[in-house]
């Protein structure tokens, strides 16, 4: 399946670039892409994982995450694909319009 | 605040030994307790992670917490007492409630 392939040099230069300038960075120790939040309180930080929840959902395509608080951490890949995919950035970008 | 005083030898015994015998255990690293829980699926593992976060927000006293897709890490700890105290024990008996 395409929609799995690990992303390519082009696609690494086109989709995964702008994200990576704007919040993003690269895990240290996986290929992966890695974002913190933060929010006025627990639930601000709470209305924002479920809208994402349900975008995750309706790309059958979750991230990893975590939340302290205010605080929401949040790790993107593919398992299946054992790195990023299309599925990450469509994903990412996603949780950028909802933080907005 | 009694509320936040951490829990002495007599509490431990009391409250915190059952649930150490149910599924919870200390962090290796701090004065405080961990569980994980798996269920079906990402929505399963979301709908309990919505009924906790309700409680949380009534008991006014939220988890540390991760989720990968159908497993929900949990710390419990009250940072304002740099321990274990009533709110953890609460909220554990809550999440095990709501875990089912």
């Amino acid at each position: 399946m395409t929609r799995h392939a690990r992303l390519d040099e082009d696609a690494r230069d086109e989709d995964l670039a702008p994200l990576l300038s704007e919040g993003w960075r690269m895990a240290e120790d996986r290929d992966a892409i890695v974002r913190s939040f933060r929010f006025a309180d627990f639930s601000a930080a709470w209305g924002f994982m479920t809208r994402v929840a349900l975008e995750a959902e309706k790309l059958d395509h979750h991230p990893e995450w975590s939340n302290v608080w205010n605080r929401v951490d949040i790790v993107l890949s593919t398992h299946d694909a054992g790195g990023l995919t299309a599925l990450d950035v469509a994903l990412a970008r996603r949780i950028d319009a909802l933080a907005g």
